[in-house]
């Protein structure tokens, strides 16, 4: 068996996608996901079906810069080439593996993840998206980001996240620590910047949202913290769209 | 006529596109083009056929954070009505008027401008495009940004540009002063940020193209001297794509 799993090489994916034509990272039946696109050019390389696993199973519509995924192949590929004929295979979908790696069989994408990147990004205008369309929110209304600034930081640390989850999540706690929840204008340009070691479902769009609402000044940094002590769902501001947010990296 | 005059505004519009869909800013018979999409929007709002006049005919393909445009109307709305009212007939072509502002009557978008600023994005990659595509030119080959910004410099100054000019450009003169020429990489993106007052047919994209082969090797900053000097359009390297170029700004 021995001989086996040393044939049996598992490779560390580090990969991009604009997440609008898919219905999430996850294989649902025959609609279009990012996993199932990636199954399909593994097995159009190893003739296999094989699982490629992610380390996180972002929403329909939201992007990846740096989602990792592992899959085991029988026949051990040089890395590069490995890369190459996956992105050969994932044509026209507008999915990229960046980077492939052999690791060891002890790696597991999800499993392994000390912590999570997200950023999401907010145009603030009144102005039509034009180059920005599907990559951002477009918020019309002016938006205080310092404020959005020091009121997120009461949701650092430990906390029973259940205001900011979405009802279908089905993690077995809704206590996370978050680690990082920076808001930062540049020009017409809002970027949110977290991190943490894992997310609950829809914990980022559900805090940004709700941070809007701080920016807006429907909401006092009070009001975002009292949401939080709510641990109520029906205590959240508003989820924002899919479409500004993207997976940065994942920390090992 | 001096009523008449008070009452036919001229408005200064600051605009971005994302020029995919069209084939190019001039109105060219039915062809989809951003100035015929924005006499549209002005016609819509004021019942009358405008001219809306551009600082720069950007290419099929070529997009724009910062086109301006000047256009005359009979009736004078608030500049940020103006603005709004043209974006909501804009929907859905991906162009948005960032800003309207009255101007005086003697300025030209085209004639009164001192400076254009353009950015060429290049991903150097081997990967595919995922969130790039359509907005960045893709080099597989690894490119030598720091041989390409020296070589760059070889092009400062008053020139006769002919090698790097489009065979049907239309201007009276091949000379034309080129201001700046950097070349930056930040990881797998190499930015191109270029300025002149005006530029020929083509001359940024085929600057480009031509660096490119100096960042690939092909090239010596001497051989891209030899080009400028032969002004013969037959001596230019590549012809960079226009998915990756942005005019970015115009200073008056």
């Amino acid at each position: 068996m021995t001989a086996e799993l040393e044939t049996m090489p598992r490779y560390k994916l580090t990969i991009e996608y604009d997440g609008a034509p898919f219905f999430g990272w996850q294989v649902q039946d025959t609609l279009p996901s990012v996993q199932g696109a990636l199954e399909a050019a593994v097995k159009a390389m190893t003739g296999a079906d094989l699982r490629v696993h992610g380390a996180g199973r972002t929403d329909a519509g939201v992007h990846a810069r740096g989602q990792v995924a592992h899959v085991d192949i029988e026949k051990q590929f040089p890395p590069g080439r490995f890369r190459d004929g996956l992105n050969a295979h994932l044509r026209p979908h507008p999915i990229a593996v960046l980077e492939a790696e052999i690791v060891p069989d002890t790696f597991e994408a999800r499993f392994s993840a000390v912590k999570r990147h997200y950023r999401y990004r907010i145009v603030n205008t009144r102005a039509n998206l034009a180059l920005d369309v599907g990559h951002a929110w477009r918020v019309p209304r002016r938006l205080d980001a310092e404020a959005m600034h020091a009121a997120a930081q009461r949701l650092l640390g430990k906390h029973d996240f259940t205001t900011f989850r979405d009802t279908e999540c089905q993690a077995k706690s809704p206590e996370k620590t978050l680690d990082q929840l920076d808001v930062m204008r540049d020009g017409r340009e809002i970027t949110i910047v977290t991190s943490a070691r894992s997310f609950l479902h829809s914990q980022v769009r559900s805090m940004v949202g709700s941070l809007v609402w701080v920016g807006e000044g429907r909401w006092t940094a009070d009001d975002l913290s009292a949401a939080l002590e709510a641990r109520n769902r029906a205590a959240c501001g508003i989820v924002a769209p899919p479409d500004g947010l993207y997976l940065v990296k994942v920390d090992y």
